[in-house]
């Protein structure tokens, strides 16, 4: 199925770009989970398109509209859909794409899937703007998870060229990663946010993009959780993370730096902590066997350069067959990393949880 | 469900490192696909130990017993199972680990998870001794691949520090993955080669480990193949992949590096190719928006190190609650990312298989 | 999950009778697949209450909000969303009931399960109002099967004691299934339907209800659909007809009379018609060992009589833990089994639907 | 899929009739339930044939042999592979069948769908033979229930038209199931069962056969397990039941006698019992809304007579094209019912089981 999340609970996602609403179904709730209508304001803010500086300009209010699943600001254990209404959607910008596919979008691939019959206007149902349920099923979720005393919070660790600095895998802690998610653009440092605005400035005054790596942490775990082979926390967390546009790699703890490295430096070997066997260090990213360690799960999110720039690009208008120049109106974000901060933190909320749900992982405590 | 890899096939692996079999069923395999024995054979081999100078030594057959789901050589269209015995389980090997967790293993993960009821002998279900059945999973489905004119082939382009050179993602041949396929050590190039056999014989008279970057190519995917947002074509190539022991990471296309790349730079511009639109480039690694281009298919799969290394380590004794060191017996490979080359191209096949049987993705007539 | 059909496509139903909305996504449409307005519109008029003397008087007009995946009157290929508000929606008329269970209703061991968090007015989620959108989905999915020559028809052949003559299970029509889909009540025998009528009428005036059999057959089917064991067509069809409430059993063929029988009657010995082999009888109902034999799939659904009756019952107050009579103000559909017919249709329609699209079912060609 | 049962457990069954094994692997049973052969074993005595003086005469041992998942006699939380030789496989007795298809059989069926290429010596995938590793399964997963209470039992209330007693649905205990699991022939009561050996005397003696009507029973499951919609007891139950050869109806409660009762009878009033609301009777057979009630779950389940009788049948002869009297050597049941008895009971402990492991539905003790 195209657009469905999670084993226990099922997030559904709809809609297109320019369509009256998208939304989402999530199946499999249990009832009671209070809904944080502040917290999942916060959220929707964070990924809200004209929220800082180097996002792009379109606004719409994205309020979600709960039609079914919610009863006196709770789940009812029913299926909970909620919509969001399409209220900006100024389609002119879009209308002579259909006929000249934007390079690196899925523009011209959806056309030859579906016959000519997807709307695609503003990018239709592979819009980044399909990203806002997700993030609302993310907020709900990360509700239900700070229950069980988990939290999860990401940020940005590369932008272009620019790095920033990495949370300590082995000690991160739910104050640390609430910082992180209230820190301008997604990154604390400030020599490093300084330097990645001074990129991001360069880059649109060039008319380009750039991408970004997302670094994210969840923590307060249980030992246990997952499985091995192919349903795996890995498993399961990867499968869900490319469900988010741009995202072009996943790895875990060490992740593509491991290869470089011995196994004397990247095992991490067992001591006594307060009576508890754990990892000294945790080079595994909180992950071994397909199975939390009981450390913080710590992943990276590759994500590409926004393909929508402003240069001139070669296409080919599909109604001539002849090669064509393309030039993308609007304004777009020249790093789309940065908004998709949140929608990583709510991939891996959804996909936790759903964890939290398999069969004896843990006691359901309500 | 821990062991099981597809949505329209399925491999469901089962077994035990020291029990009396590994094995596999595969449900929803077409019948009449022909079985190559010998192209079987030689995945196999490949993956198998003992089968080159920096692979563990132990030795077994691996030879395939074909219990069900194949008549006269063919595919009955039921399910199939085949099992792979196990000979060579010198038990006392391990035995002293079950008290005393190796470091960067499943092994103290798997017990608490299953209250110590989990037959760890030598890894148990986490054993790398489970990818043979993975191999064979995938080399039935390579030749069922072969059908629509679609190969697929990986190698090595990281060992440690050592880097070899990728393929060229735009035009790579199948006869390209052929010789791939058969070059020593998983590296063609043999300055290369020579350089990462330097460090491997280094590394093992250190006793101790490396880790690796396997690339992975398909090529004559069709167009179309996969679906938007959570269900495409990377979401389950990386939800799968993670099924192999020891993978930290999967990206497609740029990866990785694309978060220091421009958008201009990254963009793939469409092109006029006898006729056809395609990308002049792909960095896309092949799939946008979920969805195959239908250029290769380009992957890289992130390897740790060996994490059971020569040297001494510090444990902690399950039975004595006291920190002890640690020091793992037997050979091992250097390098596990070596012989997860034919795995990483079995997990590929099994998944391309799926989704060519996705529903209308091969043009079922209405 | 709680409220989804289907493998190759998925219906997935939301709501509950006094929310907002009701409504349903269906994801795994394939695109192109034109939506017959006119011939929805009449499925839910037949479904709807107050369409006939014998259903219940609440009136909503029932009109579908398509919200995504349908563009230019077509399915995209993306996931469908379509709302149906909620209009009529008398609370007062169930205020009570929370406190007080309704026999065989679900009120009691919803307030059970979801810790009293549901929402419980007008049945909630449990309500028969859930069946719009179940009718709808089937409605769009007879469009796409039409395509195939596949149509589905139902109709009562027993109300309370009134038994009303099957169709002809070997050579029912298609037009012969159009005919009992307009057949007032469902029954197209007029003496059958007076003595129902005349029964219903009775039971009314008694304050009391009866049960009914609803017989589906769908012709036009090819040979072959289907799967042995667990995922065979009546598994799935059986599966996804209790969905429907008030089920309380479904067979095929000959169905529970097969019991009394011999296997030299029972049995469908093969003969040739025009060159072809095909049973000559069709007590299995068309289906042997999961898979279609070509000929007319014959299903009866058993429902239980309306549980909601006018005279008074015992129950308990869940308040006070005493025991209490309830009256059930309001009016009710003396025998629910005839609204469920475009019900039973639908959810048959939907399942061969996805039957249809299993893999290689229609010859995907390799 | 085709073989597979269970949603948080999966019961995957893989062989063919006359191949080398038959088996299955159950992925997803939590560590350490213990394997208790003696049941197990008297579970597949109850199945096999000749066991009893109206059971064909075919003799295999049935030893399960566990290659995976089991260790000193407990789960290990890994999926179980069991396997069962086939050693009596008489090939000569099915040699001519491929090509004269057996009315009422999957034969003609499978050929069609599987292109030729299925292995239907001695019916191949579709063999009753192939519900002997439900019934292993089954007492699995019996042995499982047996630590939360839950016991289920099954007998036959019909052969032909000899009718037997049913169950007292409101009461009915434990120790009342037991005894009717020991009844001869399944019929506790020695009138009924007298007349049903008389009957089945007199039908083998006619080289005929009969059907029967299987009661199930199950005590001791909590109030609330099951869902709504589409994924209800029900439809979990009787999607899996008809992955039993020969099931042509399944119903809950009252059944399909509930088509012909008022409400007012049919209805299930709520009582205090002991301080506890429960229905005063039992009519919906244990489950409302899709959700268990706390009272026993009952259904009845249909099978049609043995389609091999002694009696020259009519077929056509693949090869010539030519209508041809086909006559079945070979002792077979004359009612297949009688041993599907056990195989009923084994299909409604997986799917009970796997309700219980339903996220939330209740505490796992292990």
């Amino acid at each position: 199925m195209s657009s469905r999340i999670g084993h226990n609970i099922q997030v559904q996602v709809f809609g297109e770009s320019h369509g009256p609403a998208i939304g989402l179904v999530i199946d499999g709730l249990p009832a009671g989970i209070p809904l944080d209508h502040e917290a999942i304001g916060r959220q929707m803010a964070r990924r809200a398109p004209g929220s800082g500086r180097h996002v792009t300009q379109r606004r719409e209010p994205d309020q979600p509209q709960y039609l079914s699943g919610v009863y006196r600001d709770r789940t009812t254990g029913s299926p909970l859909c909620a919509i969001i209404p399409n209220t900006d959607t100024r389609s002119k910008d879009y209308a002579t794409l259909a006929d000249l596919p934007r390079p690196s979008h899925a523009d011209y691939n959806a056309q030859v899937k579906y016959g000519g019959h997807a709307d695609m206007r503003g990018g239709g149902h592979f819009s980044g703007r399909l990203t806002a349920p997700l993030v609302l099923a993310g907020a709900i979720c990360a509700g239900a998870l700070k229950d069980y005393g988990i939290e999860v919070g990401a940020h940005l660790i590369q932008v272009g060229d620019v790095k920033a600095p990495p949370v300590d895998a082995r000690s991160v802690t739910a104050r640390d990663l609430e910082s992180l998610r209230t820190a301008p653009m997604g990154i604390a440092d400030e020599a490093a946010r300084q330097a990645a605005e001074d990129l991001l400035a360069q880059v649109r005054a060039d008319g380009d993009s750039v991408g970004g790596l997302v670094e994210c942490a969840a923590v307060g775990l249980p030992q246990g959780l997952g499985n091995p082979m192919a349903d795996g926390l890995e498993n399961r967390l990867a499968g869900a993370i490319f469900a988010i546009p741009g995202v072009r790699g996943i790895a875990f703890g060490a992740g593509f730096d491991a290869c470089a490295m011995r196994g004397s430096v990247h095992n991490d070997p067992y001591d006594l902590e307060d009576g508890q066997i754990r990892p000294r260090t945790n080079r595994a990213g909180g992950v071994l066997g397909g199975i939390s360690t009981g450390l913080p799960i710590i992943s990276q999110v590759a994500f590409k350069p926004t393909p929508s720039i402003a240069r001139a690009q070669d296409s080919v208008r599909l109604s001539t067959g002849q090669p064509e120049k393309l030039t993308i109106a609007g304004r777009h974000d020249p790093c789309i990393a940065i908004r998709a901060i949140p929608v990583v933190e709510a991939v891996t909320a959804i996909v936790l949880l759903d964890l939290l749900y398999d069969k004896g992982a843990c006691h359901v405590p309500r």
